[in-house]
């Protein structure tokens, strides 16, 4: 029989090959005995003990994911943790219980009763059902010993194939282990997708229903360069796909083939990923978020932890640069020591700079001494300051004037602070449009693709039905870049991009071509995007950006593109 | 003792002097008697006719508000009615009077304990919380007879003071009688400005704190035009308020002081809307929504019953145009007969046009076949149909197909239809950027500023906290504004604007300066708008529009404003 392929979307630019094996969360609830049969004491003591090794599971895979993935990724094990704890949920299940249901029913039926409640309410809240169903599941299973495939201990090879992967499955994978997954369900921007470029492990998202014709056992090779899922590979399909298609790591600059050196570096998120970027061959970090220093916890840090881990970064590129990205947080994250509103479109609310020139200010003034004493203190690497949200001229200058402070005070106590390189993240339709003025307050542009398509299109990452619309690959979004890399022209303004467009080799002579000179990205694309730039040549790169400029739709852009 | 100023945010341009009257909306418990004292059979009886009463009034004040205002804010009231008969709810109050709490304890406790729950929710949620307060608070008034001040009886002359107005509270507001408001809180888009440009009552909301220095029984001046609040006037200053700053109605079209053309026309959200429109002198419909034929029942309504809506509303407008905005539904509006996704964020969901060429094709087939045949029986007036949210130049090209598709079809049964004009809103970003490549496809474009000034800036309208952002007079919005204009500029297609922002006259200047030749606005301001035109030179606007555009700052766009 000849290779059968599917596709989907393609995720990271890993190919794997390996043994398919389904996975299929569904717990079975065993027969229901009479209530007579059932003892209520045992049960409700069974109940409890399910929930404390359900928190301990959920802390472990909480630490688990904040350490190998984000802070962000990992917030989503707090909100299981209240359900899990919730007492109007405790006391459903002990009624039931009371009345004679075992745990396991128990539980069923109280979380499905707030599942329901909660499936008919709007958007955030609906979302909350999936949560809901996760805890149920994780009860269950712990209550009914289910046949459930344990994702952490998969023969070495495994290919795991789902309808989709939760947060509490992805964590569970081991990427020396697993040699890629294949999701029915998901896009680019899914929760299983991001965990794949964070733990490098090759996958395809969004197959489709036909991902299911796939029987476990198969043998299944996973193309994340392509996005293609081939099943009963062909001899040369395996070999080619054994040989790897990854690119080989490069710890040198590159450049383009005609000489023009674009800087290649990494978006991290915890200190833990520092290291593994660096030995990816990034030149610097393009972003490391600080949200990990100040969520899940109850004070916020004091300038001397924050300091040590600036420190850190700074020290682990000696020859690079790392831009730090100042606390970009607002309503849709919990932050207990903060007073965040809460707000019908945090995405449209009171965050990032908004909030460090408002009421974060003490905090904002706090992490500019913690970053400046880092640079003072090292005597290699660099430092780059960036602003997150940025709109207008008023708030570039209202922290220019901040930081000027910061460098004043940390003189006059003695510490050799010099003002670090200055930038704003270009992520609004209002900063494209106004960038010809910021450039005259700033050393740099950092574009962030991804909340800029967002904007531009007013399509959310994220929702399947929108998400041809989302895509970076718009004309819109290309003339938002554009508008901003003309406005740096002349100038000497460096423009750089740190979404995930960055980080797409096909889109790299695009990019070039629109003038960036920096590309930041997941640590995983890092080898095979500079690959790509030696490859380029600028006049081509320029005529191909001219091109795609003009296109009149998304179309037409993909048909430009290699 | 001389006047005092106190300043808000300008809601119309309508000036009102009349006696302060403050509403104190809080209804006062009674003691609460011992157990035995109740009798609870009374007791449940008193809560049950209470919340027929209550069910009564929300749905006459859903009525006037839909007919008067429209049916987006009709809504809230379907919200309320749902609390008021929710079995949760019901059975919280029947329970506590069941344990020897008198009716209204018993509501007070029951709504306070689910206001408690959803206020400690995100976003929607918790916004809920402040419908349930103002169910509670009906409720309460009905069983204690509390001494509201009764809004829809206050004398002649009054003007009304308070904390803010709920949805309920300005529904009850008699133009002919109450001579204005003024709210401590507020912004410009907010529930209770909404209703005075719709209902014509001069109005400043936003006054804060100093507000309260006001008694009842003062004289007060309400400036709508500059936002005024003026307490114990001279009698200068009364003369100047009683004469009336208003303009008067100009039937005729206006044209600049240097002989160019600007269509004046109204914005408007239900039928009832048309002859007032007609009677303040706009020129035609710059925005006829049509959710108010969709929303609020049980089936879509069929082409007999469109029809006739939009045969009513070309007739109206013998001399003038019509632009009547295709169904603009999405996740945040309930339609039971549409299948409208659960989304986390609705703004940047499956809405408007998407949806028209997506899962409701043949709505929007049957709403051309409606408008066109409309359009081919009547022998005056003039249509044209408008798509909303549109981003990209596929989105215009399919429903120009289906539009093509709807004339053919009804030529083949025998009607005469004729192609009618056909533009889109610019409300996205994307539509900005992409202008020049829309400029083919449509005859007119208008701007919906509100929208726009929303994605632009990354700044939700009604969020307080990034009101100054979201403003108009963003230079950012200036410039995608202008790239609109641009784009259309030795070209056949018009450019009008049919956001809040056309409605000020204070940037009617600013406007024409950017080339727009159509405003389309609230009825109410069509006047004030008319004579401001009648003044312009269209080369001193054009040089105001450059300064605009060149401004680095909001600050510095108002200092060049009149």
């Amino acid at each position: 029989m000849s290779e059968r392929r599917l596709s989907g979307v393609d995720v990271t630019p890993l190919t794997g090959v390996g043994t398919a094996v389904w996975y299929r969360p569904d717990a079975d609830l065993p027969e229901r005995p009479a209530p007579a049969e059932v003892d209520g004491e045992a049960e409700l003591a069974a109940f409890e003990d399910a929930r404390d090794e359900a928190e301990a599971e959920l802390d472990a895979e909480r630490e688990r994911t904040a350490e190998r993935v984000g802070e962000d990724e990992a917030a989503v094990f707090d909100a299981h943790v209240q359900f899990l704890t919730d007492p109007q949920i405790a006391d459903g299940v002990a009624e039931r219980i009371d009345d004679g249901l075992p745990a396991a029913h128990a539980v069923a039926e109280t979380f499905d009763e707030f599942v329901e409640r909660f499936a008919a309410m709007d958007g955030k809240m609906a979302e909350r059902a999936d949560d809901l169903r996760d805890v149920r599941d994780r009860l269950l299973r712990l209550l009914t010993d289910g046949e459930r495939v344990d994702l952490s201990a998969l023969p070495d090879g495994s290919v795991v194939l789902a309808e989709r992967l939760t947060p509490s499955d992805t964590a569970q994978l081991d990427p020396e282990r697993v040699a890629g997954f294949a999701t029915v369900t998901g896009g680019r921007t899914s929760h299983a997708a991001i965990f794949a470029r964070s733990l490098a492990i090759p996958a395809v998202v969004g197959v489709g229903d036909a991902l299911t014709s796939v029987a476990d056992g198969e043998t299944v090779v996973i193309d994340g360069t392509t996005g293609e899922v081939v099943v009963d590979p062909s001899d040369d399909t395996v070999a080619a796909a054994s040989e790897g298609t990854e690119a080989r790591v490069r710890e040198e600059r590159v450049e383009t083939a005609d000489g023009r050196e674009i800087e290649v570096a990494a978006n991290v998120g915890t200190p833990a990923e520092l290291g593994p970027a660096a030995d990816r061959g990034a030149d610097g970090i393009g972003l490391f978020r600080t949200e990990f220093l100040f969520l899940d916890r109850d004070d916020a840090p004091d300038e001397a932890e924050q300091y040590e881990t600036y420190k850190r970064a700074i020290e682990t590129f000696p020859e690079g640069r790392v831009v730090v990205r100042t606390l970009d947080v607002g309503g849709d994250k919990p932050v207990p020591y903060l007073d965040l509103p809460d707000e019908e479109n945090p995405f449209l609310g009171e965050r990032g700079i908004r909030r460090s020139l408002g009421p974060d200010a003490d905090l904002f003034e706090t992490q500019l001494r913690a970053l400046l004493r880092a640079d003072a203190d090292t005597d290699v690497g660099s430092l780059a300051v960036m602003l997150p949200l940025v709109t207008t001229v008023e708030e570039i200058a209202a922290a220019e004037t901040v930081l000027d402070r910061v460098v004043e005070d940390l003189r006059s106590e003695g510490i050799e602070a010099e003002r670090p390189e200055f930038g704003v993240m270009i992520e609004t339709p209002a900063a494209a449009f106004m960038a010809d003025e910021f450039v005259s307050h700033v050393d740099f542009f950092s574009i962030g693709t991804n909340d800029l398509a967002q904007y531009v299109m007013a399509a959310e990452r994220g929702n399947d039905a929108v998400a041809d619309l989302g895509d970076f690959r718009q004309p819109a979004v290309l003339r938002a870049i554009d508008a901003t890399t003309t406005a740096a022209e002349g100038t000497d303004v460096w423009v750089g991009m740190c979404g995930e467009m960055a980080g797409d080799p096909a889109l790299t002579e695009l990019l070039v071509g629109l003038g960036l000179t920096e590309l930041s990205m997941s640590a995983v694309t890092v080898p095979a995007v500079k690959e790509r730039v030696s490859e380029i040549d600028t006049a081509a790169a320029t005529a191909l950006a001219e091109r795609a400029l003009a296109a009149a739709s998304r179309d037409e852009v993909i048909d430009l593109l290699p």
